[in-house]
């Protein structure tokens, strides 16, 4: 049977490893599909194990996952000259496209005019978001 | 001299006690001025001491906000027969208002149309604030 969850094929590295930013022990960062042109570095942070909902996500884990998004976050000044960040998460959200545990960290700019949800349904080229995976890298790794 | 920082403010409790919805040992629970009238019970979880991003923030004390996060998410069902929650954090973002590190808890409900920011800017009743902290505590406390 196949495996229906995209960000579960990425956590199992079956899928679009070289867009993923990071891995910890349980957790790994991977760019966003959609990305803003204002906003360069868009990723989410998501537990390898499928959940769901913060408040259905074991406690440890749960801490690993924003531990994580504390890191990204702190990194987004170097990665992208980024003046700030914008923190994202959906809970059973109605409308909500994918329902494994993902928090976005938006790199912000001044002026940037940030919206959520994206107006564009646009899938970014894959070549910007290697690019964007390799900037986060030197940051990160 | 005056404390400029309105959650510098309500940690303290030297304002707005009666909208506190709950406090642990270094966080408060707060009911946001600005109120979606399709998203009953939006609130803010803050440390008492003032912080300004997640990666400036002891990590002792950002667990205790994320437990507390999750704690809200999880009762947003009980407390307003939500669907699901969004959870919403700015870290020195163009445009931020108050830079005390604030998580927003946004109770969902289907056909919403949940956008962000909130485009109305006006400040919500007091009596109506005041209902949604009653209607949280009824459930968290």
């Amino acid at each position: 049977m196949s495996d229906p969850c995209p960000f579960c094929a990425i956590g199992a590295v079956k899928a679009d490893e070289d867009l993923v930013v990071l891995r910890t022990e349980h957790v790994f960062v991977t760019v966003t599909l959609k990305q803003r042109p204002a906003n360069p570095g868009q990723v989410v942070v998501c537990p390898v194990a499928h959940a769901t909902t913060l408040h259905s996500t074991e406690p440890a884990l749960l801490r690993e996952v924003f531990d994580v998004v504390t890191r990204v976050s702190g990194a987004a000044s170097a990665a992208f000259q980024a003046v700030g960040t914008t923190i994202h998460n959906n809970n059973d959200a109605p409308g909500q496209v994918i329902s494994h545990l993902h928090v976005h960290v938006i790199p912000r700019f001044a002026g940037d005019g940030l919206v959520i949800p994206n107006p564009s349904n646009e899938t970014a080229p894959r070549s910007w978001r290697l690019e964007v995976a390799a900037r986060w890298r030197r940051v990160l790794q």
